[in-house]
């Protein structure tokens, strides 16, 4: 497989195209971004890690059979997925309360939501990802009822899988962004990354934060936070 | 009947009790508001016009098979109706881009959605009414699942009827809000009301707005805004 041309850059990952049209290599860079990308560093080797963490979390899910981009790790900061079409929304799960769903409808961070609480949102720099709802989603065309019906289930399933999958190890699965695409076969596939970028974990014992909340904070020190995503691939590492 | 005593007041009407438990008088004010009460006036005999048109509306609704709040207009001002336990979210539906999803979604206005939007607000002034998601009206306890797919279908036969029902009066029905309550015994009851306040209404010749969005525009002169609820009143009992 040769790495060809370079196709796109996003806020923490650059694609390239290879010989074989229907497979991409996905680089993870070390910057961070918050605040829909008004607040921009480079944390050193964190596309290191976050390489790693979602490789480990995908071969996992695509074990329990959930459908996925991945196909291997080609290096440090580096791996093969499959090309796909992405749907240009965030599925967004909260299995407890945080961030802006805590400020928006003034709920206390740490609540327990029993039915898990899924949320679109519209990846489209210039509206600032709005969020939607799914008559939304399909009158603007990102996506049809029936792939709506067919990504909730999956986005359940994963759900199901990984809260589990980070209790094992310690960790509170509080919410997560997901996001989909389309390969050749119009399958739907888990895309993107799973990472501390992408989570948010809390570590069961303290309640720590384990995860980008670190760096949104405005007293981050950047070796703390890259500190916590070395923890997280540790106790992945080690179950 | 008897007017009993005074229960609550609302930015555009109040409620009293009467000597039947299960029974209430609304009666409507000639206040108008907008910006979530922000901006609020005085428009001159509003109050009996809307107290008309609603009556005329949730009759029609009765007629065919809407199951609403609705008994018998008392006068000018009044209608009795069945008390309900609202419930604290806003159905709003859309036909026609406009108002705030243009603004947000950076659509013009008056673009067809041929899959009526249903979005859902929450009833709360301390939180500024805002939107919500399926899942999040649950997680409030505000209603089940399984009331929202029944009154979901409800919204969707409202809207089915009043498109019609304003189209032969050649009003274009660009979006609306209604609420619903439930009885003792439990059944869901469309409640409140439905007039120019709640609804976008244009007229299908000219596309000139028929509604409360004559008061929302910062250039509202009183007298017009009167005169296009005016106008709905006389097409209404014109057809
Ligand atoms: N398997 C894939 N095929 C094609 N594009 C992908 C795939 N997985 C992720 N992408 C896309 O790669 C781009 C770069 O990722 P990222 O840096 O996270 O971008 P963003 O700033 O949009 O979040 C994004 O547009 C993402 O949707
Ligand atoms: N049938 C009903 N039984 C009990 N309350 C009702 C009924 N219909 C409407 N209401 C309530 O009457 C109150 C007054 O109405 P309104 O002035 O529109 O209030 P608001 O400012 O909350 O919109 C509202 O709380 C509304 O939900
Ligand atoms: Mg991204
Ligand atoms: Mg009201």
């Amino acid at each position: 497989m040769i790495k060809k041309k370079y196709l796109l850059e996003g806020k923490t990952k650059k694609i390239y195209s290879t010989d074989n049209p229907d497979e991409i290599i996905i680089h993870y860079k070390d910057s961070i971004t918050s605040l829909n990308g008004l607040k921009k560093e480079l944390l050193q080797d964190k596309g290191i890690l976050n390489n790693e963490i979602t490789t480990l979390i995908f071969k996992f899910l695509k074990d329990y059979g959930v459908k996925n981009h991945f196909i291997r790790k080609i290096n440090n900061r580096e791996q093969l997925c499959y090309k796909v079409d992405m749907i240009p929304l965030e599925f967004v799960v909260r299995n407890i309360v945080a961030g802006s769903m805590s400020r928006r409808l003034d709920i206390n961070e740490g609540i327990t939501i029993d039915n898990p609480i899924i949320e679109i949102f519209y990846k489209n720099d210039g509206l600032k990802d709005p969020w939607l709802n799914y008559h939304h989603a399909v009158f603007l065309n990102l996506i049809s009822y029936e792939e709506l019906n067919k990504v909730n289930r999956i986005v359940s399933n994963i759900n199901n899988i990984l809260k589990k999958y980070f209790l094992d190890k310690n960790i509170i699965l509080v919410d997560f962004k997901i996001e989909f695409g389309k390969n050749k076969k119009n399958k739907i596939l888990l895309s993107d990354e799973i990472s501390p970028d992408t989570c948010r974990l809390w570590d069961k014992k303290t309640m720590k934060k384990l995860d980008k909340d670190r760096f949104r904070n405005e007293f981050n020190d950047k070796e703390e936070v890259i500190d916590t995503y070395m923890e997280i691939l540790k106790r992945l590492n080690a179950g």
